[in-house]
């Protein structure tokens, strides 16, 4: 290797922020014969890719090149229009559009709140398992993480109370509907503790939603965001619902905030690509989405039904699991006799994969805990590969 | 307002990013009837329009799915392919695909950059003039600016070697190609020489090179990296040669670095979008990159003869310019006796906007420069603009 390189000085944020292990498992996974839970993939089969090339020849024909120009950092307005208009008529929420900012992935949103408020040993909660992304990004801010556990409604409400009141906590971190990894949803009542709690706290709500519109209910459960307007930041992603590869997500806040985040996204990346913004708002307008929604809807919630059939037939009881209502991932607790990695280790060799996970901890990593994803596994295989996981344990 | 927002406290990096003074004029610059000189956008005229809205198409029918799919974050392949084969065309470069990490924008590997190298109260060297943009990507990782003196034929070497040597500079930023804002090209002899002072530093050099293919001559000169390959990184953009829109960038690096480079970018937005990725590689290897940046050397070469002869022609001779020989500005400096600002304000009034170059120091602003951009304007309405502006000096 060239000398130069011993000279080279990486800033002190550099080896704290952890690889991704579940990226490395997905190279694994390319493998077609494998039988893969551990992917967060949405399935590939249910993106409308018919109707996105419809709409991408429109939008060449309708808007020529205003589509491949420089355009504005907070994002193309009709689409922000659209995402106003959603929140209004599920949750009957006033955000006007200038209070939406789209981001380059719901990711980049996570990026934007640590450059906003996260300086170095600053304290920031996360649920204790949380998303793995959340934790990469924050990292590279140095915060101090905290946890705080989550039960099979929400976060435990007495040890959130105790850890918010103890200690300075700057921002608390949240995904309230079928959280990744865990699949859990908050219930109603402990949406308003959490948000009962948090109220005279000097702490920055921070709810992730790229799950929420993916329920197997009907049931319709207020955002944390409507309990605190002012004191929160909403993200939310078509990442799930329509596309990821369009990395279009979105961040919504007080003016306050979104005029500081538009700064902070300028510096990042001036804007998120243009041309897939007008694709995505072209196929929002010309179909329905709510009709598109149904069909995801009913397709994970027939995987989840036999995941959890498979759980409750081939596991043994001293297994246990979250039963998610909504979203792509079911959670597993094992026996203290096998940690998830042992099992991983015997699954890879009969060709399946999954995630352990030790891997969505910011510390003292529970070693018993796994991801399912049920979002890219169809039955049949499913239940082959679970009856193989279970007979190992 | 709401209550809970004299609560919120934000990092102590937010109030130091700059605002951005240019999107304000460029807000301005929306009304059809004002000249503007303000702009770094390219012109969509000479933008491939009919060529990605086929390409688009084909991509669709031709990878389906899979464009529409989370994609790996060092980028698409193929594309990175191409950008290693070019740098080997165009300068004998070897530098392998492995070695080239995709970006959302070549802001984004300002970014990126920014966390792997810069924590707060590290000395970035920049020239003097500097590109904004970079100013206030590298401003949120609260570093100390340090500039040195930019001359017609590059960086003023005695001053650079001093900082160098008195200082622990920790990044050098450089733009040696038709830089953003002056126009200036460093010669083969100050590159060599800025090479050689930097050879025993601890200085990494980030050469950024958003004009190089937009010459208006066909000499063609070595970047910096090819002099320090195991201490630069290379970073480079779609952007100004064929869509800004899709937001593609690069940045080629030694693989230590780019194994880091890959980790912030996870970090921060997972992956550039993908769609865009494919659309672009479809055109790159369906049509002739050189024949179409042919077109747009042409016609900017035009705007800039024009250009120079109205600054020749028309301005006092108290008014010295550089005169670029590629890229999309030109550089001016006004007699003592009038401030761009003040003189900004006058054509305003008449209709013709210009960014006056104080924006473009990271201290001690030179108030009589100012940017003129001639990418956006034609001959005859560029004569009557610049003849009204010298009227007014």
């Amino acid at each position: 290797m060239n000398a130069e390189l011993r000279n080279i000085r990486f800033a002190e944020r550099v080896p704290g922020v952890p690889q991704s292990f579940i990226r490395e498992i997905l190279k694994a996974a390319s493998d077609p014969d494998v039988i893969s839970f551990a992917g967060g993939l949405p399935n590939p089969s249910l993106f409308p890719l018919k109707e996105l090339e419809v709409c991408a020849g429109k939008v060449f024909q309708k808007y020529g090149h205003q589509v491949l120009q420089y355009a504005s950092t907070e994002g193309y307005y009709p689409l922000r229009e659209f995402i106003s208009r959603r929140y209004h008529s599920r949750f009957g929420l006033s955000i006007p559009p200038e209070q939406i900012l789209i981001t380059s992935g719901s990711q980049q949103a996570l990026d934007l709140i640590g450059k906003l408020f996260i300086q170095k040993g600053d304290q920031v909660l996360l649920e204790r398992p949380s998303y793995l992304g959340a934790l990469q990004s924050f990292s590279m801010f140095q915060p101090v993480f905290k946890e705080v556990s989550l039960q099979a409604d929400g976060v435990d409400t007495a040890q959130f109370e105790y850890v918010l009141k103890s200690s300075d906590i700057r921002a608390f971190y949240t995904i309230p509907d079928f959280q990744n990894p865990s699949g859990v949803q908050y219930s109603l009542d402990k949406r308003i503790k959490t948000a009962a709690i948090l109220k005279n706290q000097n702490t920055i709500l921070i709810e992730d939603d790229p799950y929420g519109e993916i329920s197997f209910t009907d049931e319709q459960l207020p955002p944390l965001y409507s309990f605190l307007p002012g004191q929160s930041i909403m993200l939310g992603s078509f990442s799930k619902i329509i596309a990821p590869g369009l990395r279009i997500g979105w961040l919504a806040a007080n003016p306050e905030i979104i005029r500081r985040a538009v700064i902070m996204k300028q510096a990042s990346d001036l804007h998120t690509d243009n041309l897939g913004q007008y694709i995505l708002y072209e196929y929002l307008s010309n179909y329905n989405l709510d009709e598109h929604l149904l069909k995801i809807r009913t397709k994970y919630k027939q995987q989840r039904d036999v995941m959890l059939d498979c759980l409750e037939t081939f596991f043994p009881s001293s297994v246990s699991y979250y039963k998610p209502s909504g979203g792509m991932f079911s959670w597993l607790i094992l026996p203290d006799t096998i940690t998830a990695r042992k099992l991983l280790r015997q699954a890879v060799n009969a060709g399946i994969l999954f995630v352990p996970g030790d891997t969505f901890y910011a510390s003292a990593p529970d070693q018993q805990t796994l991801r399912l994803n049920f979002s890219n596994v169809d039955g049949q295989k499913m239940r082959k590969a679970l009856r193989t996981l279970a007979a190992m344990i």
